[in-house]
């Protein structure tokens, strides 16, 4: 199975690397990191850096089709990209599942996915994922058709295994998950909006909307 | 607060990035990769890099070490490498914690940090772990002293989360929780050996097994 995994400058790293893990521990997927330029890609944090092993030329359909999220603003680069855009809406022409991490949704809409889809993305995107043209739906992953939306950073782990579950069966779903031993025990439980206390979710609200409103610089 | 994550080729990109994305999401926190040569690392499934930007001569201090794990039989090679092992010595003399995520205790296990000291690892390398004089201890996160050891691949966030707690205090880790939407709902709960079923815990011991026995070919 042929998983494509879309970089791009600002990228968050847990959102291309969480499904990455998941998929590679199948070994039966063929995962690539492709972007519009291949080579190193700067990280959000400004502290590192992925690597696009293919450019969006050398890549036109793929099984899987991954696009991860960033830091406000980043997401503004691809979305006002028409090459970007246009090299999603090809891959999505044949994809079995079109997928998206965080505000990676927000890439999808740009592209005119989501028209009228019932999607997610990071909590604090919402509001742009509806002005998209999406149904925000506050779950961690939301499937509609063949298009997979999951919410913040985190999530991408979530979506993998539940796509892993889909295509080969539950069975390699769990193996997975115990090769990754993944058996969260976050220390606390604060990981949702539906969970945090208030206070937290303004202080972290104001801090993303400050981060929103520069421009990318990546 | 300097973070040095160190990387090398064969590494589970994972172990390294769950851990980095927790530190990066402070925004307090200078998080530097590292290995022995600066440049691309070559992952695991041969499938994709990472990059460090420091060598390990550029490097010589560090508050948080972290050493993340890799497919078996990767950590052969950090094991017996002795400029490797001695850079570990002198980070460890001055951090404030050493750390390490999956079989990565093994590699500290090999710089002779953990005699004696109970840690942790994936749960396939418990018996290679006692052979190098630390006492197994079945938990995700092991603390004794300054030496913080983490279960298999996904545990370096859960480890990362509390070392954020003990460093910045509770408040700020439950902001990185929530920037990061780690809310986990795994589609299984077969994440650890203690819940996973008998035969699939066999399976996937014998798969580990018999890549353990291969050559490193990174």
């Amino acid at each position: 199975m042929e998983v494509t995994i879309m970089l791009y400058d600002g990228i968050t790293a847990l959102d291309a690397i969480g499904p990455y893990e998941v998929f590679a521990a199948t070994q039966q997927c063929n995962v690539k990191f492709v972007a519009k330029k291949k080579g190193i890609i700067k990280l959000d944090s400004k502290m590192g850096y992925l690597h696009a092993d293919y450019s969006f030329s050398e890549i036109t359909s793929a099984d899987i089709l991954v696009v991860p999220g960033c830091s406000p603003p980043n997401y503004k680069d691809p979305m006002n990209d028409e090459g970007t855009l246009n090299w999603i809406r090809k891959m999505h022409n044949t994809s079995k599942w079109t997928t998206s991490v965080c505000n990676g949704s927000l890439i999808l809409g740009a592209a005119g996915l989501l028209n009228d889809v019932e999607a997610t993305s990071h909590w604090g995107s919402f509001d742009i994922l509806q002005s998209l043209g999406a149904i925000p739906t506050e779950e961690r992953v939301v499937r509609q058709g063949k298009i997979v939306t999951a919410a913040g950073i985190s999530s991408g782990i979530d979506m993998a295994l539940q796509l892993v579950a889909w295509e080969f069966g539950e069975d390699l779903s769990r193996g997975v998950q115990l090769i990754l031993e993944y058996d969260p025990q976050p220390p606390f439980d604060t990981g949702s909006i539906k969970k945090a206390p208030a206070p937290l979710i303004e202080n972290i609200k104001m801090l993303l909307q400050e981060l929103s409103e520069k421009e990318p610089n990546m």
